[in-house]
């Protein structure tokens, strides 16, 4: 149930996860402090607190939030085909990775910022947890559209589900960050080691 | 031909890359500056720039040299189990990992330095292209590793050798960052991923 408060509360929510993107835009993770977070989305420290724990919640929940758009876009895109029998048997692999791609891309920006969280989850202990925890159930949510993609597609895994999505999400990172280092732009970005991991789903499927 | 000059010349870089990574496990890559790097090693400024143009150079050449000698223990290891037939049909993808992955292993350190060096990578156009060529020369190493076990073991690839050599490199490095970010120690996170490395060797060999 929405009420008043809920939708207020989420309003502000939204507006500081904004502020934070807008904010690390300018200055990295590092200098992207509470207060200028708070001075962008036009809101006092007790309204930040009210929301978040801290400056390490705030930029985790942002990184999960842009992770999650992009899960939801990838998995009604996999809905959409499954209706359309574009995963019925003989699909080619190339064409389903480059129409998932498409909507699952990162951008530069994104590139930047999820290398500095990195860091910061290498760096402290407790951040660290908290990033593996959130991937992990990033993996978890690959690893059902990927079983969704199997079975629509009548096709078998060699490897279990959990396992191949891991394998794909780490070569489609290491791919797009290579990607944004060689300054490809945002388009190109998207689009970035579509070619390997359509190599990888290939060698996933039994033949 | 190695003359007094040279060696002179070589350990004069060898003790500034030693101290570029001391410097560097203290106080981060942005924070170790020419003169710490200098002051550490016991060596005039004048000293390092006949060595190297600049402290981007520095580090470039600190990662190169590490990879380059986990590259060459590989390469020395899989010579070894070559000659002792331990590579031959039927040879077990997850013991071949095991024992190359033992030489090849990097410690929280190199991960830290890894991580930090491709962050500037990122920001840096000519850091980037610089570290893109370098990373290019260690694929091709890799690949080349790649064929001779093949070779070795009277296997077949599934993809080209460069494709699984970029492959494997870019799961180990995903698997090695999570490893140290989870928290484990240098004897654990050598060994990281190898699990999943054996996976895919298992993936990339025609059954």
């Amino acid at each position: 149930m929405t009420t008043p408060a809920t939708r207020s509360r989420e309003n502000t929510r939204a507006r500081l996860l904004d502020a934070a993107a807008q904010v690390f835009a300018e200055v990295g993770l590092d200098g992207a402090s509470v207060e200028a977070v708070c001075e962008r989305a036009g809101f006092t420290r007790g309204a930040f607190y009210s929301n978040f724990e801290s400056k390490d919640e705030l930029f985790l929940t942002l990184t999960a939030s842009v992770a999650d758009v992009r899960v939801s876009a990838v998995r009604t895109r996999v809905e959409e085909m499954t209706a359309e029998g574009a995963l019925a048997e003989g699909c080619d692999p190339i064409e389903l990775v480059q129409r998932v791609m498409e909507l699952g891309g990162d951008d530069r920006l994104g590139v930047m910022l999820m290398s500095e969280i990195r860091i910061r989850a290498l760096r402290d202990a407790e951040f660290g947890e908290a990033y593996l925890a959130q991937e992990n159930e990033m993996v978890a949510s690959v690893a059902q559209i990927v079983e969704d993609i199997v079975a629509a597609g009548s096709l078998r895994l060699r490897i279990p589900a959990g396992a191949a999505a891991r394998m794909l999400m780490i070569l489609w990172e290491g791919m797009t960050v290579r990607g944004a280092m060689a300054g490809q732009d945002d388009e190109r970005l998207r689009h970035s080691g579509s070619e390997e991991l359509a190599r990888l789903v290939q060698l996933l499927i039994e033949p």
